[in-house]
C-alpha cells in the first residue's frame, strides 16, 4: 500500500529524528523551559521579525486551536471562520467544549473574505437584539485551507484591516503552512505583522508531532502557558519540542520540506488534468482533490491509500491525495504510471 | 547540573528508542489505528488479564485525567480525590475547565481511605438541601501518590467495595504506575479488576511520553475516542505512542524500569535517614521527601538540582529527589557521598 | 405606543395575578417542593396522561433549554435543530456554553424533517473520521417555530420513529405550546408519547413567568433538580411557578389564552393579505410575518410597536407582529383600520 | 407551622406586590430596557453615590453569582472564597460549570481576612510551578455570610486594599444585604466604592424574586447584558424586576425590612441566651444558630421549621432559625414562649 490519505502516516524527517536521537541523554528541565525550547523560540523569532512575539510549543492542532481561542474571547464571543475551517468540523467541538460557538461562514473553496467578515460583524452590531446572539470575538483562517487553497498578501491584509476595524484578533491556522509558504506570497514576517497569533505546523510537514505557535498580541500572550497546561498541551517532556524545532527551522529544513511536498502534489495534479479529471478545487498546495470516475477510485484502492472526499455524482467521487515529507518519486511515478493506465 | 528535579529530564529508554527510530520509516494510518497500537492494545489486555477493557494512548497525564473524568461524570457530579491530588492542585483547573468540581478530602501521606468515601458520599445523600450540592461522581486516586505513597492491596479493594455500593466509578491514575508496581502488592490484574479505569504512565517511566489508559467500564469506554479528540490527545502520529508501548510492555520493561527507579531512590533515603534527616513522608517509591537543614539545601543546590516541597521551619525545608529511568549509579553515589561530607 | 413587538410586553393575565396575590401569604418550603408546585405537577401529569413523567418548573425558555440539553447529552454529542432554531440564533451561545455544538439544519419555515435528521445520522455514522465530528446525540424542535410555524402530528411521528431508530432523545421546545395547541393536530399527550422532553411555556401565554418541563425519559429526569439548581434556575420562592401553573391549568385557562392569541393573530394575516402584502411564512399562531412596503413600516411605526424580520428587497421590509393573552379587540382593530388606510 | 427555615417561604412584603399589581397592565419592552428598570437602576446609583456604575437586575443569586465570575475571570482563574462560601458549597458547582475552581480558605465564622487574601496570592505568585496552578482572579466575600456574620468597613478597606495591590476584583454577595446593611457599618456607598462588583438581594428581603447587580468596574460591566442572557438570567418581563426594585428603594423600604428581619431575630436570640443555650456563631443578623440539646430540637419540630446546621455533640445539634420581612411578632412570641417552657 504505497499511502497518499494523509500527511502524517510516517514518522520524522531524517533530520529531525536525529536532533531527537542526539540529545536524548541530556537531562533538562521540563515543560519546555529548556534550552533547546529557548534557542527554537528565539530562531522563530527572528525568523517573523517579531523579537517580542511570545512562541509556544504544542504537540498538536487541536490543542492548538483550543487553547489560542481560549485564550483571546470572552465567554459571550465566538469565533468567525469558514464552514469548511477545521474547528468547526473535525475537532469533536473542542471549541464548543470550552464555551465557545463557532460561527460559520459559508466558504468558496474553503476561503472567507474580509468583506464576509466585516458583514458578520455589521450584522450582529446593527441587530436589535444583539445581545441575544453570541458576539464575533475573533477570526479563524486556515492557511493553507482544509481544501488545499491558500491566501494572498493582498487578501491577508484586507482582512487584518478588517479585524482592526472591528477590534477581531486575527488567528492563523498554520497545521500545514509549510506548504502554504511554498505555494504563496504570504511569508512568515508578513503573518507576523498582520495576525495577533498564528502557528506553524511541525506535524504534517516532518516532525513527529508539534506544532509552534506565534503570539505578537500581548493580551493573548499574557498568561498563555496557564491555558496551555489547563489545556493538556503541557508536554512534560517539552524539550522534544524544542530540538525537534531546532532543526526543523535550521537552513530552512521547514520551507525545504515544503516546497517537496507541494512540488510532488502538483507532479499528481497534472496528471490528474492530463487524465481529463476535473479538480473538485484546484489546490495549489500538498492537498489534491481530483474527481475520479468511481471505476477509477476502485481500481486504485487496491495499490494507494486516499481519503474518499465527497460524491460528486452517481459515477463520480473527488477524493483527496496527500503528500508529505516521506512521499517518494517513485510513489508519485508509481501513481502516475497507473492513472495513465487507467 | 545532575538532576533530579523530576522523573522527566532526560529522553526515552534506549529501548524505546530504538524502536521509534526502527519504526520511522513505515507509513501507517494516523490517530491510533495503526497496527503497533494494535498490538501494544492487545498486549496491555494480556497482561491485565483484561481481555474486554478498552485500551487508549494518550501523550499526557492532564489529558488523560481530564478525558476520563469527562467521560465519566454527569454535569452535577464532581470527582473525590484527596486534596493533594494532582487533578486538586497541579492541573491549572483542568478538570474544572470541564465543568466538574474537585471534591478534596483531607488527605493523610496523600492518600485516602475507603471509610472517608463512604462518609463524604452519606454526607451528600443525608442532606436536606443535596441537590444544591455536587454529587460525588468518581473516585480518583494515584498510585503511587503525589507524595511518593501507595495503597496496599487490601487497601484498594476496601476502596473498590465502597464504590460499588455507591455506585462511583474508581479511576486510578497511574502516572508513576512503574514505581508503584514495584512497591506495592498490587499488580496490573488486580487494578482491571478493582478500577473502573486506570493509566499506567510512560512519561515518568523512559518513555518521550505516554500514558495508556485502560478502561475495564464498557459504560466509560463507550465512544472515548470522542473524547480523546476533543480534549486534544488524538495524536495524529498515533503510532509512535503504538511503538513506545510495545518496547514498554515487552519483556517486563516496564517493571524493569520501575524496580530500577525506585532501587536508586530507596539508595537515597538510607542516605537521607543515615544521615539523620527526618522523612516529610516516608515514601517507598522513587519520590524522596527528606526534610533538610536549609544550609544544607543551599550546598547541594551548586551541583544537584531537586524541588523545594515545603518550609516544615525556620531552619528546615522539606524538599524532593526524584529518580527515573536514566538515573546512573554514579549520579545517586555522588549525591550520597556529598550528603556524607555535609 | 399598541404593542405588538412580541408576547411578553404585559404582566400576568387577571387569573394568574389573581393566584398570586390570594396565595402571596403563605408560608411555604422554598425551590419547588410545597404543595402549590405538587399539584400543579400533578395537574400536568394528568393532562398529559403521563403519571409517570417528571415535571419540573424553570423560570425561563434559555434555562429551560440549557438545562434540558445539558441533562441530555454526553460531552462530545451536539443538539440537531433548525438552523433558524432558538437555541442556535438567540441565546448567546447558551447551549455551546455548556460544552455541546448546535448541529444547525437548513430549515423551510423554520421546520425540519425526519428525513433530515435520518440523513444527518447517517452521514455522521459513516463517514471514516466520525469521531473527529460531533455526535449527534440530541434532535431539538421548536412547535410552534421562531416563525410561528407548526408541526402536524404526522410529522412528530415520523420525527420521533427518526429518532427511536438512531436512539436520540427528542426534544420539543414549547414557549409558544399554548398557540400550538390551539393551531395544530398535536395534543398535550402527543408530546408526552412522543418526546423525551417537553415544555409547556408560560411566559408567552399569560404568566409573569415560567416553563413546565415535562419529561417522560427517565434517564433525562434522573437528578434533574441538581442541573436546574447548577444553571441558576432553581427559583427560592417556587411556590410562584407552582400557584401560576395552578391557575393556568386551570379549567383549561392555558387553552383559552392560546386560542385567542391566536385568534388576534389571524385577524391580522387576514388584513395584511387582503391589503395584499404577501407573506414572508405563512403562520397559522400569533407571531404573523408580512412583508410591508418601507413607506407602510414607516408610517405604521409611529402607533404600533413591531419587530424588523428582514430586509426582503430595496422596497420591501418582513417584520413581525406578535399577539398576546392581553391583545384586545381594540388593539386589532385600531390596526386594521390603519393597515386599511395606508 | 410556624416556618423559620429560610427567609423566604411567604410571598412579597405588601408594598412590593402593590406595584407588581398596579403595573401589571403597562405594556413594556422586555429584558429590562423598560422604564421601571431604567427608574430602579438609577435611583440605585443615586443611593450608591455611583453615578457610573452599571446596574443589573437578575431573578436569583445563583445566576448572579455565575454571570459576575463567569464576566470577570479568564479561564486559568480562579475565584477565592471562604470555604462555608455560598459558591464553594450551595451551588452544585455552578461555578466550576463555567469552567472555574473556587480557592475555598479556611474561614472562621464564615469569614475571611485580607492577610488570609493576601498569603493565597503570595503563595501562588511564588510558587516555581505557578503556571500549573489556578491563578487567583477574584475574591468573594458574602455579607452577611452563610453563617449570618457581618464584615467591618475596616475589614472591607482591608479587603479592598490586598485586592487593589494584586489585581483582583473584589466581589461581595449581598444576598442578604438588607440585613447587612442593619446590622454593619457598611453602607451602599463603600461597597460601590470599595468593591468592583455586588448585588443587593431582593429574594432574602421581601421581593418575589430578584438580585441587583452594581458593577463599578467598567471592564466586567462590558457586555454584561451578552452574559446575563447567555446564563438563562435575562427575564423577558424585566419590568417585573424593576417595577419591584423601584417599590424596594424608595423611602428606604429596603432597609426598613433589614432592619425588621434582624429585629425579629436578635429577639430570638436573647432567647436562646437567657434559656442557657450556646450559639454556634455569634450572628448579628437574621440567621441565628443557637445549639440545642436534642430533645428541644424534637419538641420544637411538631411546631417550627427551622434548619439541622451541623451534629455538635452526641447530645447537641446546632440549628438555624431565619426571620424575614414576614415573620411576625406573633410567631416570635411563640416560639419565645416555647423555649422558655421547655
Amino acid at each position: 500500500m504505497i499511502r497518499f490519505e494523509c500527511d502524517y502516516t510516517t514518522g520524522a524527517h531524517p533530520k529531525i529524528l536525529e536532533a531527537l536521537v542526539d540529545t536524548n541523554g541530556e537531562a533538562c528541565p521540563g515543560y519546555g523551559v529548556d534550552s533547546h525550547c529557548e534557542h527554537a523560540r528565539a530562531m522563530l523569532r527572528a525568523l517573523c521579525q517579531a523579537p517580542d512575539a511570545g512562541v509556544h510549543f504544542l504537540v498538536g492542532g487541536t490543542q492548538a486551536n483550543t487553547t489560542v481561542i481560549a485564550a483571546a474571547l470572552r465567554p459571550h464571543q465566538g469565533v468567525v471562520c469558514a464552514e469548511t475551517g477545521h474547528i468547526n468540523v473535525h475537532e469533536t467541538g473542542a471549541i464548543e467544549a470550552t464555551g465557545h460557538k463557532v460561527l460559520a461562514l459559508p466558504a468558496a473553496e474553503g476561503k472567507i473574505t474580509a468583506q464576509q467578515i466585516h458583514d458578520c460583524c455589521e450584522a450582529h452590531h446593527t441587530d436589535v437584539a444583539w445581545e441575544h446572539m453570541v458576539q464575533p470575538g475573533m477570526v479563524y483562517l486556515s492557511h493553507p485551507t482544509e481544501l488545499g487553497t491558500v491566501y494572498t498578501l493582498a487578501e491577508l491584509e484586507a482582512i487584518h484591516e478588517v479585524c482592526q476595524r472591528w477590534r477581531l484578533p486575527l488567528f492563523v491556522d498554520g497545521a500545514r503552512l509549510a506548504a502554504g509558504l511554498a505555494a504563496s506570497d504570504i511569508a512568515l514576517p508578513d503573518l507576523a505583522r498582520l495576525c495577533d497569533v498564528f502557528y506553524l505546523g511541525g506535524t504534517k510537514a516532518g516532525l513527529l508531532f508539534g506544532e509552534a505557535a506565534v503570539i505578537p498580541d500581548p493580551n493573548i500572550d499574557h498568561d498563555f502557558r496557564y491555558l496551555i497546561k489547563q489545556h493538556g498541551g503541557m508536554l512534560a517532556k517539552g524539550r522534544l519540542l524544542g530540538a525537534q524545532f531546532e532543526a526543523f527551522l535550521t537552513d530552512g529544513l521547514f520551507l525545504e520540506i515544503g516546497k517537496r511536498e507541494v512540488a510532488q502534489a502538483l507532479r499528481l495534479r497534472a496528471a490528474f488534468e492530463a487524465k481529463g479529471w476535473p479538480l473538485f478545487v484546484a489546490s495549489p498546495t500538498n492537498q489534491q482533490f481530483p474527481i475520479l470516475p468511481n471505476g477509477a477510485v476502485a481500481v486504485l484502492r487496491h495499490k494507494y491509500s486516499f481519503e474518499v472526499w465527497e460524491k460528486v455524482d452517481q459515477a463520480h467521487t473527488a477524493v483527496r491525495f496527500c503528500t508529505s515529507w516521506s512521499t517518494t518519486d517513485q510513489d508519485v511515478d508509481a501513481l502516475i504510471a497507473d492513472i495513465q493506465r487507467l
